[in-house]
């Protein structure tokens, strides 16, 4: 540690300083990272410097850089630099939390930063919080405990997140996709709840951003007993920003709700927030305790509301940007990623040739060369080649569409301005 | 980084040198950890010191150190100095594998590591392999991909883990338990295959660490085409070592396996290494690809096989270790811990008013005190309380048992020397 761990520490405090410059997207071709490596695994150990040494070498052409400021795509996130920190610290102490006596601080940590989220977020007070690696799992964990109270079929906007296909297919639940409104919003008077065990409500689909009017849904879900999760992944981020309370509206007749601090809340990857009013539907799917952890303790564990038997302590990074952050640190974070994105779409506004496809209610614009999907695809693809930027599309109303997300709390306008300059520039070839 | 870094590291490097004399099990009550922190999130941001400060006073007596040379209990593990370090690496390039072209470098280190590992534990060539969180996702991938290929039910011994029950219960599957011979073996003889889906093989199951006959079941499971998932976690991490391949004998008749180099291979939690012969059944059980993901790579995403979408570059620890440590040392590592559990038992055996409960074919001794099960469990108690080492306990054949496990790396002979006198001491009271 006192030997290497200066070098490493070196390594990440230089690779953030030059990332801007890097291609953004990993210009290798399959295969490549691998073959540049040994067949065959070492019989004996090499210094850690040979480590480092091979990561630049070898992996690094084969890293897309999300730490860059120019990185547009998906949902772009920041592992900021007390996450990152936070997470040696994390490895060090590499505590396992199957049971709470296996780590109180863990589990207890995890009820701390989640009730200061939902503090932050405006949510009802008491409700359970606890954290998963990643919002599948939570929304997992989510339609398993709706089944568990209440079996049926499943309802979410066609908007809707993959997780959801997914985690429906898992448990054979059958997912009948509601078409949306002209602004991607899940349309009420389309949910035809008999026979329904859950709905999915979507706060910022993956898409367009699009929100859910969740009061609406909450209303309907109680008078019908159905159970409601809402998927704030990306936008649950957002609403720290009292201007943006708005796209929490109702939802404190939620049952369930993800919201991701590892997307656009300064925390490194794996760190999904996951609170349910209904703490016990989820220990009745979940919960089975053999004899090798049967303890005397009167707590019970995270462990068994999801599918993660030994959790790592991810609560650490999370309560280490809260603490490094505060409430106004992060309120800043939203707002200069939603100004930057509001610039970028007045940009495309006023440019003859270009279109605006879907309202922006975040950091996220949904955009287009005015012309053919192939004439589209072909443009993202030049742009992304080119490795200055790296942006994503997606399909929308049947028209392929370029997406711009801005959620690197380092990107500046510069780097916003050389997106366009680089867009414009590709269309013209 | 630069400012804060150097402290923080040298808090993990302090931490480390000092964590032998800590006492193992947290001593706080529930909720004490908790109430030691503030119940309203920060307005505003602190410097990171004050993190630092509060992990030591506020946090510290709330961890149960696993890192301790002395914690016996469950499956003792290690994070190594080079996993924690590159943890601090992952989390500086805070890759996230949603595609391949997301992070080649993530993908194709993963395909790099789990091949290297197979080749370390003599595994047939040519399966696909990637770094799952755990064991628990492992096997429920695992279990889907069997019932996607054929519906019916699973079979496994009752000494199989709970994220057996999990699993199954999750995928809606019914779980028949098969008994087990004098040693605590599933006993094939009992495997009823007609109608089944799949069957879990443990090879060093948690309560014993006992191997199921992996040649005699797969042999079955072939002739009936029943899915044959190996769950490995612990156990599997020995089979580095040429004198203990014997455990995996047959193995390259199972359609799956799970083994956690985050248990005894020296990587920090989080990094479950899952091999399957059929990828395109999990394929088939998983993969959605919606709108916004589609690209033209010809590669397909390790995603498209679990139930995870966004996954962390777990594969730089695993790399990092198998690097720093070779061959050779990881053999080391199990051999030394197989020596110490040899002398434990060996003291346990000549110990009048002590007896041994079960085979120790690795690192963990099943043992009791001569006596009913509430002195046992009183006696576990006080040992637990003393703070100078953690052992858990099981049931077996009905009756209440001791287990000492050593995995830590840095257990020496005298901190197994420590347990045994803790042990006889309390038992004396």
């Amino acid at each position: 540690m006192r030997e290497d761990g200066p070098a490493a520490l070196d390594w990440v405090a230089d690779y953030l300083e030059r990332v801007r410059e890097l291609p953004v997207l990993a210009r290798v071709a399959p295969g490549e990272a691998r073959t540049s490596l040994p067949a065959q695994p070492p019989e004996c150990g090499v210094p850690f410097a040979e480590v480092l040494q091979d990561l630049e070498e070898k992996l690094l052409p084969g890293v897309t850089h999300w730490q860059s400021p120019r990185f547009f795509a998906y949902f772009a996130n920041t592992g900021s630099e007390p996450a990152i920190l936070a997470e040696m610290l994390a490895a060090g102490l590499d505590q396992v939390g199957i049971l709470w006596r296996t780590s109180p601080a863990l589990q207890e940590l995890e009820d701390v930063t989640t009730t200061w989220l939902a503090e932050l977020l405006g949510l009802p007070p008491g409700w359970h919080g606890q954290l998963e690696q990643g919002a599948s799992q939570a929304t997992l964990a989510a339609l398993a405990a709706a089944r568990e109270s209440r079996p049926g079929f499943v309802l979410a906007s066609e908007q809707a997140h993959s997780s959801v296909d997914r985690a429906c297919k898992l448990l054979g639940l059958e997912l009948r996709k509601i078409p949306v409104d002209g602004e991607f919003r899940l349309r009420p008077d389309a949910l035809d709840l008999d026979g329904a065990s859950a709905v999915v409500a979507t706060v910022g689909t993956t898409s367009t951003t699009s929100v859910d009017p969740v009061a609406e849904i909450a209303e309907a879900c109680s008078r019908a007993g159905v159970w409601l999760h809402v998927d704030a992944a990306y936008a649950g981020c957002a609403v720290v920003c009292p201007e943006l309370r708005w796209a929490f509206d109702g939802i404190e007749g939620a049952d369930s709700l993800v919201v991701n601090p590892h997307k656009w809340l300064l925390v490194t990857q794996g760190c999904s927030a996951f609170w349910t009013r209904r703490p016990e539907a989820l220990r009745a799917a979940f919960s089975v305790v053999p004899e090798y952890l049967r303890t005397t303790d009167e707590v019970v564990s995270h462990s068994e509301y999801g599918v993660e038997l030994g959790r790592g302590f991810r609560a650490l990074k999370l309560w280490t940007v809260l603490r490094c952050y505060g409430r106004e640190g992060l309120q800043e974070v939203i707002r200069r990623g939603i100004r930057l994105a509001e610039l970028f779409e007045a940009w495309v506004r006023d440019e003859p040739g270009w279109e605006l496809c879907a309202p922006r209610p975040f950091s996220v614009v949904c955009f287009r060369l005015e012309g053919s999907d192939e004439e589209n695809q072909a443009l993202l693809a030049r742009v992304n080649a080119s490795g200055k930027v790296f942006l994503s599309g997606t399909t929308l109303d049947g028209r392929f569409v370029l997406r711009l997300a801005v959620g690197n709390a380092r990107t500046e306008e510069e780097d916003v301005r050389l997106a366009w300059d680089v867009l414009r520039e590709e269309a013209r070839c």
